[in-house]
């Protein structure tokens, strides 16, 4: 598995472990310190407040998990990846793709921009 | 037509257009002036650099148009959408999703990052 892959899932272990210590080392490790983390829920998260949120979105879900569902495009810095919620059951949550950004030297991930579902529709002309 | 899809469409034309001067009517119409531009094969483009790499992507195929194939996902002045490359003879081209962030006001595109083809398939464990 490539560096890059190995840090994408060590962010996913940092929404999957099962606590909050365990979380923060992972997405300590991952992310910057200056990362930012934003989705349709959540607006330019600083690290500490993503894993405030991270811990509020999988209480909600107990036994839930984030997993990552493609491979790992990447140029110039910047990632692309598919992920979805699976449940305790084996079902899954409709998932999502999540652009990100790295440190210059590729260390870490600096910035997460999460998108929810599939594509939209194009609109009727 | 939402003010972003026009804003998207209009990013768009400035692919689009026929002449060289209209492209750069369109693009910087749609861009910030800092606005920066980042494919697989374009790294940080400033707004000059992307105009003269526009010029050089499509004139290498004369009568291609770019054409927008989803909706337009966006939340926090974050947006994505899907396009592929129209051919003269109604066939197209693999196409792509581009990733762009929006000026805090919403009036121009500031930041675009796109991706070539499908989401790659995650490698075996």
């Amino acid at each position: 598995m490539s560096s890059i892959a190995s840090l994408i899932d060590r962010y996913c272990l940092g929404w999957n472990a099962p606590s909050a210590t365990e979380r923060e080392a992972h997405i300590r490790a991952a992310l910057t310190p200056d990362a930012t983390y934003t989705d349709p829920r959540a607006d330019n998260l600083s690290v500490t407040q993503l894993l405030d949120h991270i811990t509020k979105v999988m209480s909600s879900r107990p036994g839930a998990r984030v997993v990552r569902t493609s491979g790992i495009d990447t140029h110039h810095h910047c990632g692309r990846f598919a992920w979805h919620v699976l449940l305790p059951d084996g079902s899954h949550l409709p998932g999502g793709i999540d652009f990100v950004e790295f440190s210059t030297d590729g260390s870490a991930i600096r910035r997460i921009v999460g998108f929810f579902g599939p594509l939209a529709l194009k609109e009727e002309n």
